[in-house]
């Protein structure tokens, strides 16, 4: 295996023969995904960076690597400085840096399969503005030079049946084919693959922990459509499933495909969509139009069947959490235990439902400092005991049939400080206040998040993350549009009205440098209410997850009548659903922590 | 006196005689002031429209009034629907209608000093789209047909001395200088007829309710200026205040100036200056930089001098307030007495104070319906008597040298009902929220003004108008730049961070047309708060308005706890500083208006 610095050279050598100054490496997929396969995990390959976000420059004499807040420690570990710069976004970007570093002259490439318009636009004016240029190269350099580089997933597409998506696929792009007459189109290229998953009413194992399947499509105002995937994805049923009005190719007669649109008026979501797909379409003839991608909405709002399948996934998942729960109240303090330990013990809960198809996302199974990490990831090196006195968090989920779920609990090893209990009864507050709101059509994210803080505000105390994210249905555990979060979360997400049917987590945390974390997370339905002698039909929440908080960590003095009262009634509910699924000692375990907390 | 068809008809020839297809007449100065002098009310001349916001389009064949929905029974009651039609926005836009309603070859006349550049950019986008020119005009169409249009005022500027401006203005020049440097700029142009009060330390009475002089300002990266005003308003107090660093020149000769800045980088505020200044400034060979006006924020975040003078006027109009509530609570049950007698026996006890330089805005005095409009006006025509079973609500304020004031109350005129009672506890505990939430530097009033509709949302409730507007010192009632809004609200008021310093209303309300009003109104310092055991230097309000809330209209059973103390400890403060300036019966009649709550 070639060390890091040879990679970097063999680069610069490939960027050489193709006539290039400089190449951008982005960590994303032809398809903008947050999750990608190893065959697109080419900042890793090329860098050693092994977190979720980040960008490479390669210049002839200087390399740079970006990464935001979370990943400052974490890629001055895991990447040479010999070699590399590191640059910190937002505070810096990309396009800026290329505008100061690059000489006049220079030919800057990129792959645009893994950019966005927006991008291209920001960074040609940036290298314009230097004299140099930007340039869209044809066959990626580090591809030619990374040997061993795996083929894309060859796993095969399933079936997501009608009877768990609660629409046919027929139907929803027959809506497709409706909004496609309404803006003016003759057909829309859908390039996200959880857009393309739900539409087809497919599912795949082309990524990591989210069922999706490489592929593009394009659908027509007659409602047919072609889809874009390795033939050897192909199964009879999915075939049978899909019909006569669904046209299959292979993936990669894709670009080629979209010449095909010369002269028509064609619909593309452009912060789903790369480039390269707007090009090919306009230099085929096409016209593009930015418009967002139609099934976004559409599939963040849940059906009545897709609703029912969340509850009975939250059920067994509850059930396999409590289970879980009670196994760490019992073993943790014995001693023995660790991150890595623990997260095994919980997936296999879950396994032992038989409906687990994949986890939804790597555990955060952090004890005491690692808890106060958001986004920690153990792996082998970093892997702690869990000890008496610690807190112990864990942020995790599963991908069912059925519906996804992601749910964070947090146990005392031990009698917990006062100071936690502080600081988890406040952080309860928040989740409660987020859960009880009520409020008019068109109200937004970023209006909600003020009630998850205030509690941990008006003692001087914040959290540095968004308040909660969509979640898909059998699909992506981060799915868009809508977001609970500050104006200044970055992207539309916090300005997205929320709509009856979406399902948010709530997420609210309290973290401690150097000691522990805390963060509770629900998930959340979206459900019109309406009140007597109200002047509107307002929306609120019904929370779907079924665990029980622990109580220990609990100061029922902090708590309103108000907040008490919701917290009693949850554990009620929780005792009562689970009970229907839970046995002996588990059962009885479980009773005994749902019993109503008093003042 | 001609009718309005006489003036329209007038107009049409003399839009004929300057070879223009049509005529945008907008209800502002040149200033982009909210409120204007008689001088510059053309809308109101041209169509008889008397309310605060419009603007009228003249074609040959078609006139159009634009109006948004606090005025949509109002216009068509005040302007002729043979001559005109009503037009609403934001549904629609003056720039949208004359895309669809202006002809091919059309050329639309504009007068560039009464536009900002944002808006000529649209219209003339829209007009190209269809074929037609927007045409700037020299000199105003409408002042060529309007024989008997009022001069601009000619009341003299005085001095805002600086014991109560808490700075010099040599000082605050020296800002602005320190600034253009940052910003690489040699002058600014400052129009906004507040900010040169500010910057100046000057006042003056050309516009109603607003102690603002019709003037321009030029500053110098040197810290001089010049400062351009009708040679009439001067004095020789106020050219020795201004000193020898100010030249000060006619206001006719500031258009011609803009020509000297020739070469230069001159920084101009592309909301608050005309089109027709960077047009000049262009023309004339300089560069026009955009960028805000750098008084904005320094005028809205209030020095510990004018803080000073804010607590000394909230004491004085409090005072003022609370002899007038208790006449009306004595007099109004009587009869006799209507919202024109009450608003002006406001003014009366006001004027008492010795201290009242101007109303800061004509009182929205409106009993019983009238309440359920935010922005009501009595008129001779709409004054109504005030009865019982009414509630009669007051939203007024003072110009007074050391502040400027705005506070509404509301009056049960006899027994108000159990749903008045729930209705204004819920606007109380929205008020409470808002009034005692503490929030970290960054925070914006779209993230805050949830908590002043929450206990509106949670009954199926809402207002339909902001929560709260910034307030000047002894200048505009409302002042830029940020605002407690929905983030929907329109303009960046509600993005803009809140300050140290920055006083704004808190003033969350319940309408039921037809019927009553309710809205609760203080203003709010923001402070900073730094907490025991807090992480960070937190902002939280301090409330800066003294006036008794009416205890028969508090459901004690609806507040908490924390809101129970909030409403027994103001009033205490309430009482106890009032006494200080009340006398007799009034101070004995509030006390017991203070006494505290109980459930």
């Amino acid at each position: 295996m070639s060390t890091y610095a040879a990679r970097l050279a063999a680069l610069r050598e490939q960027l050489s023969r193709q006539r290039l100054d400089g190449f951008v490496v982005p960590l994303t997929d032809e398809h903008m995904s947050e999750y990608v396969g190893a065959y697109a995990q080419r900042l890793a390959w090329l860098t050693g960076f092994q977190g979720s976000a980040g960008t490479a420059v390669v210049l002839p004499q200087e390399a740079a690597i970006f990464t935001d807040g979370r990943y400052t420690l974490q890629v001055r570990e895991q990447v040479s400085a010999d070699d590399w710069q590191f640059v910190g976004v937002p505070d810096s970007s990309v396009a800026q840096w290329l505008g100061t570093h690059a000489g006049a002259g220079a030919r800057i490439g990129y792959d645009p399969w893994l950019h966005t318009r927006a991008w291209v636009d920001e960074a040609r004016a940036a290298l314009a503005g230097v004299g140099a240029e930007l340039v869209a190269v044809d066959g990626n350099p580090v591809d030619a030079v990374w040997p061993d580089r795996p083929a894309p997933s060859a796993a095969p597409l399933t079936v997501q049946p009608d009877a768990l998506a609660g629409r046919s696929s027929a139907s929803k792009r027959a809506d497709v084919a409706d909004w496609l007459t309404t803006v003016g189109a003759k057909a829309t290229v859908i390039a996200a693959l959880d857009s393309i998953a739900w539409l087809f009413n497919v599912r795949g194992a082309d990524v990591a922990r989210t069922p999706v399947a490489l592929s593009y499509a394009i659908v027509h105002r007659d409602g047919t459509a072609d889809l874009y995937v390795a033939p050897e994805k192909m199964t009879s049923q999915v075939a049978e499933h899909l019909g006569n009005a669904v046209r299959v190719h292979d993936r990669a007669a894709f670009a080629a495909a979209l010449d095909g649109l010369a002269g028509r008026r064609v619909a593309i979501d452009p912060a789903l969509a790369v480039s390269a797909i707007f090009d090919r379409v306009e230099r085929g003839g096409g016209t593009a139009l930015a418009l967002r991608d139609p099934t976004v909405v559409a599939k963040a709002t849940k059906n009545p069947v897709e609703i029912a399948g969340h509850r009975a996934a939250s059920l067994r998942d509850g059930a396999a959490l409590t289970r879980f729960l009670r196994w760490i109240a019992d073993e943790a303090p014995r001693g023995g235990q660790t991150e890595w330990s623990a997260a095994a013990k919980l997936e296999a809960f879950r396994r032992e439902t038989g409906a687990l198809r994949d986890l939804s996302f790597d555990a955060i199974s952090a004890t005491g400092p690692h808890g106060a990490i958001p986004h920690y990831h153990v792996t082998e090196e970093s892997n702690l005991p869990i000890e008496n006195g610690q807190l112990y968090l864990i942020d995790s989920g599963g991908q069912y049939q059925d519906g996804t779920t992601d749910v964070t609990r947090v146990v005392p090893i031990g009698t917990p400080s006062a100071e936690m209990r502080d600081r988890y009864t406040r952080v309860l507050k928040g989740h409660i206040a987020l859960a009880t709101a009520t409020f008019p059509r068109g109200t937004t994210g970023a209006q909600l998040d003020t009630l998850a803080r205030l509690p941990l505000w008006q003692a001087g105390l914040d959290f540095a993350h968004g308040t909660g994210h969509g979640v898909g249905s059998f699909l992506a555990v981060h799915e868009g549009p809508a977001r609970i979060a500050k104006p200044s979360y970055g992207g539309n997400g916090p300005f997205e009205p929320l709509l009856p049917g979406m399902i948010l987590s709530n997420e609210p945390g309290y973290y401690k440098a150097g000691e522990y974390g805390i963060r509770i997370e629900n998930l959340l339905l979206v459900v019109e209410r309406e009140l007597p002698g109200g002047e509107a039909v307002m929306l609120g929440f019904e929370t779907l997850t079924l665990a029980p908080l622990d109580r220990d960590l609990i100061d029922p003095a902090l708590l309103t009548d108000g907040e008490l009262m919701w917290l009693n009634a949850y554990h009620a509910r929780v005792a009562e659903e689970l009970s229907r699924v839970l046995e002996g000692e588990d059962a009885r375990w479980l009773a005994s922590r749902c019993s109503p907390v008093a003042r």
